[in-house]
This record gives structure tokens, C-alpha cells and sequence, in this order.
């Protein structure tokens, strides 16, 4: 399970010269948290490197050290959102796999780790001066300073609300970044997307040739991060309004690329109606994997349904992608969250289940909003599905919460905002108001202008919008609340569901602000 | 602009010999409200016949007479939702054309009329002994008496709780039934369908070619009318939860008829990108119109999209379509409002334009919440799209709204109801409520068993579900609330925005009931 950069970091970090400040420069400021000690009166047992190294399989127990605890993670491993990756770290330092994987170094996490200890490690074994763990983020990309960081390693990041409210295509260099692993760097002269149907029919494909000899497509399409907003359902994680951007996209149609299959017969590939095979359920799956190791899937339907448009993008608004948006090859799977649009694309497979990664497998579904812990998920459990489509959503992204207005001489006070909805449905209506919801005002909608409306049920597309909203007389304080309405008629709700991921957060918007008057112009009798 | 039969109905009316109690027959109660005069202390003036006669046209200005009364009807033109069909009266009678269309015998619409009263029409003039109005709902179909009706001419009816409780099929004679017009009696062995592609590229089919000689296709869809549950927007509209059912259909796939194009050139149909032509904009429309006369039209997309399913069925659950569903054949348009599923179809033609009909430009139309009157509309607000998709909807079948519900041995009612979404997405949860939203269990989905899942985005059927859910302890009253989600995490909203037509009303349903303990076994120590 575990994937080919994480282990050779891991192997390299366990067997070469090892550095402490190496280490500490990886971990950053997490490194205090590392070396406290569970709270206890009596003194802990110690274990040596060697007895801790005896647990290291679900069959012997699973531990692992972290600065000088040991801990015992038999139990935690079936609640551990990335797997059985933490077996990789079994019987030794979590610090080499933490070093790539750094989402590791919140507070929450080690809230999750401290119930485990279960003793200290043996002064003579802690890894002090002891490990050179090669820094897996030391060759990121440079990135504009205008990109709201909202988590360093991975980079994660959202689209500023000036950009937001003025850019229907979003800037390439100002796009939300959302990284899952260090960004890759990729020689795209040697580069090759491998393309399998099953039943050992494969093909690769240079980034040359899917460039120039293959038809070009161009898709407008909207990519939204499933979290985004998510702070607004999950007040602990970092988010905002801007983990969204615009964008047209230069590439090949993946129908079209499945339809260049090499003759031949059996195996998940078999020919059923014209499309390469299925199991059973007739259900089958399109895997994407990057050279960040990062996999999910999405159903072939949509990849093979002419008007799905899903593109094999090598050009964002007219540039070639960046390294930060999966340079020289990303997928994009228009309508869906944008985990589903995998960039440094490398590997594409035709399969009858969905992909087992934990990006699929453990992130990427909606839990319900009991489920307030990791350890109250059950990922076997098949009534939470994978979040593939979007829901209506809106924000307002100016004025922003806590802003002081000035209104203007009509008493009103001027919005901006997006809205966009999944499955290639169109924004309809986007409405206003500032009486909590009594009476609403419509938003004049600024899209793409005709002649090129999207056909009914292809809009991937957002909209943005302005409003010039009445605010009550004398009112001092206002909150200004919007909602979007897509072309199926599916609105925001009024409050959104919990989830612990703070995914599809998509409540009607509001933002309250205090009210300025203009003051009156001087003339008159 | 008048179409065939009302015209056909006019006109014998006007020439006919005149039979009053033909008349009152047809007109039943209303004729009471037919005889007030405005309430106003001095005489009215009185007009001659021949003197409204003279008004007949937009440029002469429309009266019309109604028992005794004379109204000037010009300005409501503009608003009537029938649009210019009112013109069929002009300088006459209303009382024909209203046999005919007789959702005007109530009493809103005689409060539109009234104040557009001018005078009296004189009594040698008035049309008692005077006109036979054959009736024309005089050979409806036999229907089963346990159709809930909410309105007798034309007919317009829902599913009863019990079958929606229990039935996944709903029964053909038991499925809600929603006729404009009199519903109209078909020879089916003379009946033909005839297909217009524009430029003069016609080709016309028999009942009998479409059952038996084309590709036949099969289709599991839920049909839902645009006022299923208007009452709980509009308390005015009749209607409740059930004018909803769903069927398994057969027929011919439309984008198969569409594909049998004769060749030619010129006109709405020129070839492009493959398809039948277009206009600028590339916007194509499928116009439906059935031997009543009523006639709609649906973007030509949903048409030619392989994954469109939009069908010609002549069969419905096994049997050939009864009379009240369109005998000999109908169109099924998936994922759509039923408005768009046009029965006794007859001819189906692609155009550039939308249908100019008033169904397509003054109904099935979504206007904003602060249209509250007819008077209010603007027909040609390019900002109020026509109804298509649906959105994310359920129902609470059981309990009803005031029901005393005896609380099983566990604590818990037993709940069941319905959930579908349009646009082809499919339901993965609903969630019910016993404390006004605060924490939510989900039912069980009873949807059709594997191996026969729709395709992702293909979902047309509804699923029913079950819950048991907890009654917080010594509650005597209880509001039972529920919620769907479909695949795109749309789910219900909280309240839904008025329209005054009551469309697509969806927001969470809400039940109040009573609550009473089983009474405890005897037994024990």
C-alpha cells in the first residue's frame, strides 16, 4: 500500500547519515509538541529501540516513537485516515514519515497521538542527531504572495478577494493551490501519461504528442476544492471563500484518448455495448494517479459521456500549467470537487471497483454529521459515498464580515460575489438580503457573454455577480445574506450540516458589516 | 394563436342553436358568481350586443360579456396567462370558450374580472335560452375513485397516501393524473406521429411502426407534477404531496427518431457538428404538442444526450398507456417536471426558438417571491428561465399531519415516505428529525436491488423509505421533519420562497403529531 516516494523517503531517512537540524527544519514549529510528556505522576516505563522495533505488524502490535514517547497504535490504525501507511513507521520514528507527510504536525493530531503513549523511549535511542531526513519540500515552487496560505506543507492555499471579485478567469499564478504531497517536478520531455483499459491493453503517450497530434478541446470550467468554505462547518480547519478559481482549459478529450484502445479481449476491459467492459454491476472506474503518488477515481460514465467534457488539460487561459497546477498534465473533471481533477497526471486506468487510495477510500466522502470523530468513522461503511458533483454554491466576497460600509447616496451598499453549481447545472438566480431572509433582491449576473452559451446541462462555468443591496434606514449594523439557485432549482441551505472534514460547506452566505452614511453634499437653499 | 378544438368549440358555441341548461351544466356552481353585478349605487350603463360586438381587437379596444356583465378585458391582456387566447371572446361571450378552459370557474378568477365590470349587457342580448355549449369534458375516461381529485375539469388528481406508502411501481390507474384539456380519445390505429426537423424535412409514423418496427427501449422514471406540494407555497393552489408516482416505460428513444432524418438542406435543421441546425445562439428546442392541444418544449440536448433517456413511451408498467396517460403516446422527459412529458403526442418538431405556447411562456415558469399577483408578471423578463430540471425533493407519507401515533415498544414511530431528485442525480441519504433539526438519524432507501444500478447520473426513479425514529421521552406532541440529499449534496431547504404558481416546492417536510405510549404488556415480577 504504501507508495514509491513515501518509502524511498523513508528507507533513505532510516539508513543515512542523520542531521537533527535537518529534522527540526522540516518539522518547523511542531517540534515542541513532539517532546511533550503525557501528564502522569508516576514515572513511565522506557523501552529500548529494539523492543520497539519487535512492533511492527497488526499481527505483533504496531508501535512507533515520535521525539521520546513511544506509542501504541494497534487500535488506531483502522481510524487512521491515511491508512495503513502508518505501517511504514511501524516499530520506529514516526519522523521520517511525518517529514513527508507534514499535515501530521497540528496540534490536532498529537491530540490524537498522546492517548497512546505508552511509555518513553530510551534515552540512548531517541533520534537526536541521529537521522538526516532529506527535506521532500525543499524544491516547491515560487508562489505569488498574493495566494492566502492556508497550510504550508502541502501547499494549500486560496484565491484573494480581490481577485474573486473582479477576474472571471482567474490568473494562472493566483489560482488556489491545493496540494496533497510536495509539488512535483517533471522533465515533460520525458514524460509519458499511460493509459490502461485492463486485460493488459495499454498505451502511453508523450506530452508532445497529446499536445499536437491528438484534436485540441477547450473547457470553461470553474474548479472548487471540496473544503472550501469548510471553516464555516468545521470551525478548526483553515479556510475561507477562496479555495475556488475560473479558468479555460486547452487539452484532449479523455473520451477521446479511451477510444484510441488497442484490440483485445478479457480482463476488466471487455468489450459490453461499445465500452470498454465492466464487472457484475456493470459500474466501472477511471483511476488517475499523479507522480505525487496522489490517486483517486471517477465513474467512467462521466469520462465517456460526450457532454461530460472531461479534459486531459495541458493549458490553463491560454498558458501552459504551472508546476502548482500539475505541469506538464493534469485531469479535469468539470462539475466535480477538484480532488477529482488529479494533477502531474501519469497513470489512468480502466477498472471495474473504485480506486483504493486513501484519497478515495478515506477523504473524498461525506460523512454524516454524527460522525464528530475520526474514530467514529466506519470507512467500510457503504452508505457514505464518494463526493463526486457539487452543490449550488454562492459567496459574497465583498463587503467581507466586520467590513464598515459606506452606502451610497441611494442608501444601499454594493456587493460582489461568485456562485456555481455542480453536474453542469446553470446559476439561475442569485439573491440578496439584509432583513435575515424576509425579502430578497436579485443580483445582476456577470457571465460569459453570448454567442457562446453553454447547452443545457454542460454550464461548469461560475458566475460572478453585483448587487446593490437597500439597507434599512438608521440601521448601524447590517448582515447582508445571499443565495444562489441553480437551473434544477436546488438552492443554498439556510444552515449546512456538520461533517469532520468541513466538506461541500455550502450554506447561504452572510456577512455582517457595519453601516457608514455618506455624508451630504454641501449646496442647496 | 388560437389553437384547433377551442376554435372549432367557438364557433359552433357562437352559430349553434343555444341551450341554457346545457350551459349551466358545463359551467356547474360558477354560474352564481356569473350573475353578480358590481356592487356601485348608481345604474350601470347598459350595453347592446352589437355595441360590445364592436370591440373585438387590441386596436378597438376587448370587451367581453359574462351573464349580465360587460368587462373591458384590453389592458388584462397583456397579463392573462392564457395570453391572447382571450382574444377567441373578444366582442362575445366568454361562456364558450370558458366551457373549454374551465380553470376560470373560480372565484380569483372572477375577482380579476370584476373590477374590469364597465356596464351591463342588455337583456334582450343576454345569452340565456340562447346558446348550446356541447360540453366537452362530456367523455372523460372512467377513473378509480381512489385518485384524490383536486380539480374535476380538466382533471387533475394525486396518489393516494397508501399507494405512495407501499408501491415502488405505482399502479397505472392509481398514478396521479394532470390534464390541461379534455383529455382526448385516439384511434390508435389511425393516429400518426409526425417529426419535423425544419426545412421542410417531415416524416410522419404509425402507432404501430413505433411499437413494433423501431428499437424499443426500456425506462425506470419517476414523474413528478411542477405543483406537486404547491399548497405548502401557495395555500391557495390546491394540491398535496402525491401528484407524483413512479413507472417502468417502453417506447422508442427520441434521439433513435431523431437519428431517421431524411436528408435535405435549408431552414431550422441544417446539419451542424452533426446535429439537426440551429440559430446563432446554437439553441435548439424540441416543441411536443398533443392532439389537446397543449404544447411544450424542452432543449433539444436533453434530446440527443445518449444519457438523456428521454423517451416516446407507449407503454407504462407492462400495459399500454391508458387515456389518462396519453393513449396511444406520450413523451417521457427524465429528471424533468411532468409538465415537459407531453401526452397524446402528435407532433414533435425541432426549432430554433423556444415554444411560443402559453404553457412554455406563461406556465412552468419559476417567477421570483416578490411576484404576488398576476397583474405582477412580466412575461418577458428574460430572467425567469423555464422549469426543466427538478430539484432534490421528499415526502413524509406516513404519519399525515395530525395523525395520533402509537409509539412502538422501543420508544419510536414508524415513518415512510418518498425521495427523488431531478437531473438524473440519485438519493444517498435521508435524514429525519424529531427535534427541529438539531440531530438527524437516516432512513433505510428502498430503491430497486443490484445488479440493475442507473448509471452515474442516470438516476430517474425515486426511492421510499423507512425510519424508526426516536420521540423524545414524555413528548405528547411531536414534529417529525425530514431531509433528502442527493448525489450532488443538494439537499431540501428549510422553507421554500413563494412563486405564485406553487412550483417546485421542496423545502424539508414537516409533520406535526400526536403521540401515544403502547400500553405495557402484562407480565413480569
Amino acid at each position: 500500500m504504501l507508495r514509491g516516494a513515501t518509502r524511498r523517503l523513508l528507507l533513505r531517512g532510516l539508513r543515512g547519515p542523520r542531521h537533527p537540524a535537518a529534522l527540526a527544519a522540516a518539522a518547523g514549529s511542531a517540534v515542541c509538541i513532539w517532546s511533550q510528556s503525557a501528564a502522569c505522576c508516576e514515572p513511565e516505563p522506557t523501552f529500548t529501540a529494539a523492543e520497539v522495533a519487535a512492533h511492527a505488524s497488526m499481527a505483533d502490535g504496531v508501535w512507533v516513537t515520535l521525539g521520546d514517547g513511544v506509542y501504541d497504535v494497534t487500535e488506531f490504525v483502522r481510524h487512521h485516515p491515511g491508512g495503513d501507511h502508518i505501517l511504514a513507521a511501524g516499530g520506529g520514528p514516526l519522523e521520517p514519515l511525518w517529514a513527508q507527510w507534514q499535515v501530521h504536525l497540528t496540534s490536532r493530531v498529537m491530540g490524537h497521538l498522546q492517548p497512546l503513549r505508552i511509555g518513553r523511549l530510551a534515552p540512548a535511542d531517541r533520534l537526536s542527531g541521529l537521522y538526516n531526513i532529506a527535506d521532500p519540500y525543499d524544491d516547491e515552487p515560487e508562489r505569488d504572495g498574493r495566494l492566502g496560505v492556508l497550510g504550508a506543507r502541502p501547499f494549500d492555499s486560496e484565491t484573494a478577494r480581490e481577485v474573486l471579485a473582479t477576474a472571471f478567469w482567474t490568473p494562472q499564478h493566483l489560482f488556489y493551490v491545493r496540494n496533497h504531497l510536495p509539488a512535483p517536478r517533471i522533465d515533460e520531455d520525458e514524460h509519458r501519461l499511460t493509459l490502461d483499459w485492463g486485460g493488459g491493453r495499454r498505451r502511453s503517450f508523450s506530452v508532445r504528442e497529446l499536445r499536437e497530434e491528438l484534436p485540441q478541446a477547450t473547457l470553461h470550467a470553474t474548479l472548487q476544492c471540496t473544503g472550501n468554505r469548510c471553516d464555516e462547518v468545521e470551525p478548526s480547519a483553515a479556510g475561507g471563500i477562496g479555495q475556488i478559481g475560473n479558468a479555460w482549459w486547452e487539452g484532449v478529450r479523455v473520451r477521446d484518448l479511451l477510444a484510441l484502445r488497442p484490440p483485445g479481449e478479457g480482463g476488466d476491459g471487455e468489450a459490453r455495448d461499445g465500452k470498454p467492459g465492466g464487472d457484475a454491476a456493470g459500474t466501472l472506474h477511471l483511476h488517475a494517479t499523479g507522480c505525487d503518488g496522489y490517486e483517486v477515481s471517477i465513474p467512467l460514465e462521466k469520462v465517456l459521456d460526450a457532454r461530460g467534457d472531461v479534459l486531459l488539460a495541458h493549458s490553463m487561459n491560454g498558458e501552459p500549467l504551472s508546476r502548482d497546477h500539475g505541469a506538464p498534465l493534469r485531469l479535469l473533471a468539470p462539475g466535480f470537487v477538484g480532488a477529482r481533477s488529479v494533477k502531474w497526471l501519469q497513470h489512468l486506468a480502466v477498472r471495474p471497483e473504485e480506486s483504493g487510495s486513501v484519497w478515495q477510500k478515506r477523504y473524498y466522502r461525506m460523512f454524516p454529521p454524527w460522525v464528530r470523530d475520526l474514530c467514529d468513522i466506519d470507512y467500510d461503511d457503504g452508505d457514505v459515498p464518494p463526493v463526486y458533483e457539487f452543490p449550488v454554491q454562492s459567496a459574497i466576497v465583498s463587503p467581507a464580515a466586520g467590513d464598515v460600509v459606506t452606502l451610497g447616496d441611494d442608501g444601499a451598499l454594493e456587493a460582489r460575489g461568485y456562485a456555481v453549481s455542480g453536474a453542469g447545472q446553470r446559476i439561475v438566480s442569485v439573491r440578496l438580503s439584509t432583513d435575515g431572509g424576509e425579502s430578497w433582491r436579485n443580483a445582476t449576473l456577470l457571465g460569459l457573454p453570448p454567442p457562446a452559451p453553454p447547452e443545457h446541462g454542460r454550464n461548469w462555468s461560475w458566475v460572478l455577480w453585483r448587487a446593490r443591496v437597500p439597507v434599512p434606514p438608521g440601521a448601524r449594523e447590517v448582515t447582508l445574506c445571499c443565495k444562489a439557485i441553480d437551473s434544477a432549482y436546488n438552492t443554498q441551505p439556510e444552515r449546512a450540516d456538520y461533517n469532520l472534514r468541513g466538506y461541500l460547506s455550502n450554506a447561504s452566505p452572510k456577512v455582517a458589516v457595519s453601516v457608514e452614511r455618506a455624508v451630504p453634499r454641501c449646496g442647496g437653499g
